[in-house]
């Protein structure tokens, strides 16, 4: 047997040899890269764990893998949720938090250029003095080659899209080591296959992102908050419907219902009611963020929504977000000592009130904490289940529940996640939602990563 | 010599017994089928060609082909520009233009779904009781199949996107006869590859798309259309630069220099300057529109811009608009007897200016007729050389002004063809555009479709 780790040793000392101390064997630092945030995944160290400094480096890293077939896992800063960065394989780890240079930003074609490891929140901090904004916002403050990899999007994809609409072009680097460009800084081009949006989504299992170039947007000369409850979900779920189906361009549109506004208003000390509760965020001029909201009023008014309380300060607004990005902390808080499993699907909007409603019924039936929050504007909504720790029983419920959640949302022509990525957890509904385009997609991972060293065992059973 | 044509004439025979006289080998249907609109390629006839009525009816097609190694060339209605229909290996044309069906239209969803053969005035006829529309123009009235194989886009993209970001996913026949469905009907799924998104814009080099599913938008409370006129290129340029930079959702906002303006005048009977035009279209809510409108005009001014000419009527919109869509057969009549050779690049709106102005200063001195068009929004222009059929000087000329344009688009971080698609006549400069990313292209291409049967010559020198 010891022969057979041989390669693998072989590879850590040569990646070694180019990286000195950022190349590390270390129990804590394979540990703390043994799995991504929260889930039931069970964590998975590599062997190693390399933190590289360029493009460069990464194709030497993953030539050498290469050369011996070991395994390699691409690593942002770990905020994933379906098990995307654990190394059922071992293999070596490349962490690209290091590569965390902002390399240009071209102001009047509005865009950008990232290393992989550069976080949403640190982009916009370099940004702030130019009037430019990056909005996709998954809540977590994930790197940008990782929204890149996983298709992110989050609460205002409703208005901006998702890292599918807003990245340009890519840097790279493929399982055999080459380095890649794709894209480029056009807004359009017909010339040839579009190796980027193949590329975003494939959760490293085709190549390594190494940079990521972006779009960015004005900063609106107005925005607006606003948050409105409802005593019932549908009304709440109808609000979103005939707003999307208006054409009102709202920025963000999130679904609370109410265990999740009841932990999130105890966790954030607010004193909103704790019942279902849609926040807007309105982006315009200031002409038309008036507009938009008084239509939304209107539309809500219309499915039994209170009056809109308006946040007219800034503050107001980021504590009111604030309590909306904190739900994760705020479930923990619901049930101490729980663990979150969080996850996602997304439906054609039309059916999101059946299937949020049945889905909320089974949670109530199954006895499970679960809140439910939904960036609803997209169709798409997150469950929340608070699990206690070693409680298999426990555990099997919310599997059900979670696989009845699916094939819901499935049989309405809709997704097993919007934004989560396939990882290890939903590997087995691939052929459900695709069909026999699962074989096209094995054909194009065996095509480009013969080996199978790309992040082994993720997105696709091969 | 003869029997190596056997295979060909058993699968246009299996192709006759399962069509009866949708399979045709007649010259004159041949030649219609040759190649697209204008251009400067030989027409080069398939052996025959299919006019399937179903998915089923195309796999079956598909298949026999597959099983003799028969080329096929899938055709919409032939209103490419870059020879991506024409048949340099003869084969099987399967023509998508019977396959005219609307599937289904969700209304509250806003998405729909139609067979290839569909073309997008028939679309827009079908939706106009519902409210809805697509509102993706590329000028010439092509099927959507089609402009989905191309990644079409067209005047008013700068506002709605490309086919790339309509496109929600597609039914397609592979290589070997397969059907898969791709993509779905969430408006966001982080669940695989992005298979539609790699079948967008292959040119049906990977597989004939047979329904497209279409994302539909509300058509806008108000529409309003200006016309503004500018003494210098430069200055109409930056107007388009500021107003994408200021984020002014201008819906369309289309560019035609003095002598494509004087072209488009003369043969449309308009009386308006023939200058250096920007045409606008404005999207919106009556108010937004009029602050949309406002906002451009100040810009304009600032560049030297005339008052803007508004056109109050629906006719004098219409009729405005008509005049932009018929620029082809206006530069045919600048020049009568002369062939129009179109080409398109698309660059970062920064370098808009300066690569459209070296371009301008190039056709001059070449002493070429060749009037620029330009979706400017996107940094997307055209160049429309009119030439004498046969004369083979002309012809080098213009091609001369084609490379140097191209080499400047690269140069400046942009594509060779922002709308047409590579087909034959860009194909030598995939490698200059894409580097070592084109052998990933030829991976893919080879692992879907391992005998080059698909579209054979096109996109990629394999």
């Amino acid at each position: 047997m010891a022969t057979q780790s041989l390669p693998r040793e072989n590879a850590i000392s040569e990646i070694s040899q180019l990286l000195g101390d950022r190349l590390t064997t270390s129990n804590a630092v394979r540990d703390q890269h043994a799995n991504g945030e929260c889930g039931i995944y069970t964590p998975q160290p590599p062997d190693a764990v390399a933190f590289p400094h360029s493009t460069e480096e990464v194709a030497a890293i993953v030539s050498i893998c290469a050369t011996h077939s070991v395994p390699m896992v691409p690593y942002g800063v770990g905020t994933s949720v379906e098990g995307n960065v654990t190394a059922p394989y071992g293999g070596v780890c490349i962490d690209m938090s290091e590569m965390n240079e902002v390399v240009c930003v071209n102001e009047s074609d509005l865009d950008c250029t990232v290393q992989a490891g550069v976080t949403r929140k640190q982009l916009n901090q370099y940004l702030k003095d130019t009037g430019l904004f990056f909005p996709i916002d998954p809540g977590a403050d994930a790197t940008l080659g990782g929204m890149a990899a996983t298709r992110a999007s989050g609460t205002n994809a409703v208005r901006y899209g998702t890292l599918r609409e807003n990245v340009l072009g890519l840097t790279v680097v493929l399982p055999d080591g080459k380095i890649i460009k794709t894209g480029g800084r056009a807004r359009k081009s017909s010339a040839g296959y579009d190796l980027t949006r193949l590329l975003v989504g494939s959760e490293g299992t085709l190549g390594v992102i190494t940079e990521v170039t972006l779009r960015l947007y004005g900063i609106p000369e107005a925005i607006s908050a606003a948050m409105c409850s409802f005593p019932t979900l549908e009304g709440a779920v109808n609000t979103v419907m005939l707003t999307i189906q208006s054409g009102i361009p709202v920025a963000r549109m999130e679904l609370l219902d109410d265990v999740q506004m009841a932990a999130c208003m105890r966790y954030s000390k607010l004193d909103y009611a704790p019942d279902h509760t849609i926040l807007f965020e309105f982006h315009g001029t200031e002409r038309g963020v008036e507009e938009q909201a008084q239509m939304v009023g209107e539309i809500a008014a219309d499915f039994g929504g209170s009056d809109f309380r308006w946040t007219k300060t800034t503050e107001e607004r980021n504590a009111l977000w604030q309590a909306r990005h904190d739900v994760l902390y705020a479930c923990f808080a619901l049930r101490p000592g729980s663990m979150v499993w969080a996850t996602d699907v997304c439906v054609p909007i039309s059916r999101l009130a059946e299937c949020l409603l049945e889905t909320k019924r089974e949670i109530d039936e199954s006895g499970l904490l679960a809140p439910i929050v939904g960036h609803a504007g997209d169709g798409n909504f997150h469950v929340g289940f608070l699990l206690e720790p070693g409680n298999e029983e426990e555990l099997a419920r919310a599997k059900r529940v979670n696989d009845n959640m699916i094939d819901r949302a499935l049989a309405m022509g809709g997704t097993c996640t919007g934004e989560h990525g396939i990882g290890i957890g939903k590997i087995g509904y691939m052929e459900a939602e695709h069909g026999d385009s699962v074989d096209v997609m094995r054909m194009i991972k065996r095509a480009m990563d013969p080996q199978n060293l790309m992040n082994p065992g993720k997105v696709l059973n091969l």
